[in-house]
C-alpha cells in the first residue's frame, strides 16, 4: 500500500516558532509622525507580550504549552503525497501538499488565532475584536476565544456575509457574535456608508471598525487581532513549514517547488518562511506566492509605505500595496480580496527571495475541481489559486522531463464556499484582471508617504 | 502535553473487515412468494460480488488493496480524548471518540461508498445510483464514483434537498448528479407525488426511486447502492471499530459504554460491532444506539418483516420498522429518518445486547454546542444525538463516582447543517416525541406479513 499521508508523532510536532525576522532586515513601521513605531504606540491596540513578540529578532520562539494543546486537537497536519493529482496531470513531478483544512474552523487560520487568544488572555484580556473577509479568520478567532473563555466580536466584509450565511452560524456555534461591515457601530464603518451605501465593504474598512471598537473599550480590556500581515502572524505560521520539512525529511524529500496563495500573506508565509531560511543560507528552491488576477497587490502594485486599513487607523507598513482606498472587484476568494501584502513577505518579494504569480478565477476553479476529484478535499477558493499553479508547474515539469518535488499548502476547505463553486459550475464567474493602469486611481493614496528603502537581506 | 490525538502507523490500519454473522443468527430477507430470498434475485439491483459479501459468514473479509489505498486519503481516523468535554462536564469519566468527519465528504459514510463503487467496477459496471437522506452518503458515494471513474446519481429527500441546497454543489465538485426525491422520472416518485404533491420525501420513496432507476436501464450496466441497512455495509463500517480498538489498546483503555446515533444503523455498528464480537464472548459493556424522539424505530416500533423502501421494491427483511409507508415529522437529522433499521442491529437490540436510547432534538442540539465549544469539531446533527447520550452517561458517572471510560462515534460534522444550527440558535427547533399510539396508523403495513423469530444468538 502507498503511504499517501505523512504524520508525525506526537513527540515530532515542533515546539518553537520561526522567525524570519532573525535573518532579514525590513523597514520599520512608521507612525504618524512619519519616525518609526515605538512598541508603546500599539499598546492600545494589541497587549505588549504580543507587541514583543512582533519587534522580536529572536530566531526560535517557543510555542507555550497551554497553546500547544489546543493545537493538538488537530495537529500535527498531515503532509500528503497527491498521487492521484500526479496521475491526473501525467507528471514527472511528486506533488506534496500541507493538508491545513482539517483544523475544526477548516483552514490554516487558528494557527495564529490560538496563540494571540491565548497571550491576549494571559495579559488579561476579556474581549477581542476582528475583522474577516471570506470568513475564514473571523471562525478562528471565535473558536479560539472560545478555548480560553474570552468574548468575540467579529466584522464581516459585506459581501462575503451576504455569499455566506453560514459562516455567521459557524461563529456562533463557537459563541463568537459576526456583524457585516460596513457598520453602523463605528465612526469608520458610518463614514464608508455615508460614501457609499452600496458598498461591498473591504478589508480595509473592517479592520478600521475592528480597531476602533477595541479602543473604544474604556474598560481598557478589549483589543484588536489581525489574522494576516503583521510579523507575530507570520510568526505563528511557521508551524506549517516546520512541521512540513520534518514530514519531507521522513520520505526523503526537499521540495524544488513551493507555492502558496496569498492575501495578506499569511499561508503562504507559514509554509515559506521555513524553506526562505534555507533559500537566505544558499539552498536553491523556487517560492511562489500566487494572488488572483483581479487583486494583484505583488505583481502589479508598487512597494510602499501605506496604510494597513481604510481609516487610516494602523502604522504605515512597507509593503505592496494597491492603495488603502482600494476597493477590490467582488472576486469569490474572499480571504485574497486585501489591497497589501505582509511587510516580511513583501521584503523578500522585492530582494526577489520569492517571485509572485497571478492567476484568474477561472483558471483556479478549474485546477480546484481537478483536485477535488483527484485527491478528495474540496479546496478553499484562496487554495484553488495556489492549486491553479501547481498544476502549471506539474505541467512545465512535464514538458522539461524534470522529477521535481512540488510542495504546496492546501490551506483550507471549500465547504462554506460551495457557493462559489455553484456560481463556477453555471457559467457565472467573471475573470478579472487589473493592470497597472487600471490601479492608477488608487495608488494616489499613499503619494506623500515616505518611501521604503530597498535592503538587501541574502 | 497532553496526548489528544491517538494515532495508528500506517501498518496498524486493519486490512480485514469483521463481519458479524459469523457470530451470530438473523432471520433470512424474505421474496415476494414469502421464501427466503436466493442470491441471484438480488443481481438486478447489486453486482454478484457485493452479493456474495452480502450473505457471507466468514468472520474476517480481507480489504483490497484498491479499496485500502482510497480510504487511506483519511485512514486511520483520529481517536481522539475529549479532554476539555470532560473537563466541562466534571465528570470523572474518559471519554473517547473516534473522529469520522476527517474524510473529504465529512462523515463516516465513504467507508462502504468506496468498496461499494470498487466492487461495482470490478464487476463492470458504469453507473450507481442511489438515496440520500442529509446529503452525507449521496457526498459520498460520489466521492467514491469520482475515485473509480463511475457515473452517480442521487435521489435527495426533498426536505433536505431544500433545506441544503449546497449538498447538490458538493456532489456535483465530485461529478454526482443529485435531484430531489419524489421526481416524476420514476414510476414511484410519480405514485409518491399522485399521493401527496407536497409531500417532505421520505429516505424510503427515494430508496424506491434509485432502486428502480438502476433496474430500468437496460445495458444492465447500472446498480443501485445502499448506505446503510445491508450486511455489507455494517461489514465495511468496522473499519471504525477495529481501528479504535487498536488505538484504546495503545492507551491501555477497554470502553464500558459505547454510543453512536442510528438511523439505518451503520455508524453505530461500524464502532460497535467489533465490541459486540467481545461482549457475545462474555465481555462486560453497555452498547447503546441513538435515535431521535421524532424516529423513534428501536425504541417505540416492534421487531417485524417490513420492506426497506416505500414501494416494496425491496425485499421483507427482519428488523423494528416504523411502517414503509412512515413518514417521519421534518426533523432535522436527516440521516436518522428512516423508518427500519439494520437488521444485523435490531437482531442484537431483539437479544438484548444492544439497548436502544432515544433524544430530544433540543436536547441534542444542546449537547452538539457543548462539543463545538470544548473539542472544536461542530458535529453534524445526527452526531448530536450520540452526544446527548455521552453527556447524560458522563453525569450519571459523575453522580455514581465511576471512572467510567465511554467511547463514542462522532460520526460527521455539521458543516453542511449550519441551517439547523441556527434554527437551534433562535428558537425554531421543535421537539417531536413519537408514542406507541401515534405510530398505530402506519403498523398496519406490515401486518400480514410473515412475523421473524426471536433468535439466540449469545
Amino acid at each position: 500500500m502507498r503511504n499517501r499521508q505523512i504524520f508525525l508523532k506526537p513527540e515530532e510536532i515542533p515546539r518553537q516558532w520561526y522567525n524570519i525576522l532573525a535573518d532579514i532586515k525590513i523597514n520599520p513601521p512608521l507612525g504618524p509622525d512619519g519616525n518609526p513605531l515605538s512598541p508603546d504606540q500599539l499598546a492600545p491596540v494589541f497587549p505588549m507580550n504580543l507587541i514583543e513578540q512582533e519587534v522580536s529578532t529572536k530566531r526560535w520562539i517557543d510555542i507555550p504549552d497551554e497553546v500547544m494543546d489546543v493545537l493538538s486537537i488537530w495537529h500535527p497536519t498531515p503532509l500528503v503525497r497527491a498521487y492521484n493529482l500526479e496521475k491526473a496531470l501525467d507528471t514527472p513531478a511528486r506533488i506534496y501538499f500541507k493538508n491545513e483544512s482539517v483544523s475544526p474552523p477548516g483552514s490554516h487560520k487558528p494557527n495564529t488565532a490560538v496563540p494571540q487568544a491565548y497571550y491576549n488572555k494571559e495579559f488579561g484580556i476579556k474581549k477581542m475584536t476582528t475583522e474577516t473577509g471570506a470568513g475564514q479568520w473571523g471562525s478562528a478567532l471565535s473558536f479560539a476565544c472560545c478555548q480560553y473563555g474570552l468574548e468575540c466580536k467579529v466584522f464581516m466584509v459585506r459581501i462575503s456575509f451576504d455569499q455566506k450565511p453560514y459562516r455567521k452560524t459557524m461563529m456562533a456555534a463557537w459563541g463568537g457574535n459576526c456583524v457585516p461591515s460596513p457598520s453602523m457601530s463605528t465612526k469608520a464603518g458610518r463614514e464608508a456608508l455615508e460614501l457609499n451605501p452600496d458598498t461591498p465593504g473591504t478589508l480595509g474598512i473592517a479592520i478600521s471598525e475592528a480597531i476602533e471598537a477595541a479602543v473604544a473599550d474604556e474598560s481598557g480590556q478589549t483589543r484588536y487581532s489581525l489574522g494576516s500581515v503583521l510579523n507575530h502572524v507570520m510568526l505563528h505560521q511557521t508551524i506549517i513549514g516546520l512541521e512540513a520539512k520534518r514530514q519531507l525529511e521522513k520520505v526523503s524529500e526537499y521540495p524544488d517547488v513551493i507555492i502558496g496563495c496569498a492575501g495578506g500573506g499569511s499561508n503562504f508565509a507559514g509554509l515559506a518562511f521555513p524553506f526562505a531560511y534555507d533559500k537566505i543560507h544558499g539552498k536553491n528552491v523556487d517560492i511562489y506566492p500566487v494572488e488572483p488576477a483581479g487583486c494583484p497587490t505583488l505583481t502589479q502594485a508598487p512597494f510602499v509605505y501605506d496604510h494597513g486599513d481604510t481609516a487610516k487607523y494602523t502604522p504605515l507598513l512597507p509593503m505592496y500595496s494597491l492603495g488603502h482606498t482600494f476597493v477590490p472587484p467582488p472576486v469569490h476568494s474572499g480571504g485574497l480580496r486585501y489591497h497589501g501584502m505582509a511587510p516580511t513577505v513583501s521584503q523578500l518579494v522585492d530582494e526577489g527571495v520569492f517571485e509572485a504569480r497571478s492567476v484568474t478565477q477561472s483558471k483556479s476553479y478549474a485546477a480546484g475541481v481537478l483536485a477535488a476529484r483527484t485527491e478528495g478535499i474540496i479546496p478553499a477558493p484562496e487554495s484553488c489559486h495556489a492549486l491553479a499553479l501547481v498544476v502549471e508547474e506539474a505541467q512545465k515539469a512535464k514538458e522539461e522531463g524534470k522529477e521535481k518535488v512540488i510542495l504546496f499548502n492546501w490551506s483550507g476547505h471549500g465547504l462554506l464556499d460551495l457557493g462559489a463553486y455553484e456560481a463556477y459550475f453555471s457559467g457565472n464567474i467573471k475573470d478579472i484582471e487589473l493592470s497597472q493602469k487600471d490601479l492608477h486611481g488608487s495608488e494616489k493614496v499613499y503619494e506623500d508617504y515616505p518611501k521604503p528603502q530597498h535592503l538587501k537581506s541574502v
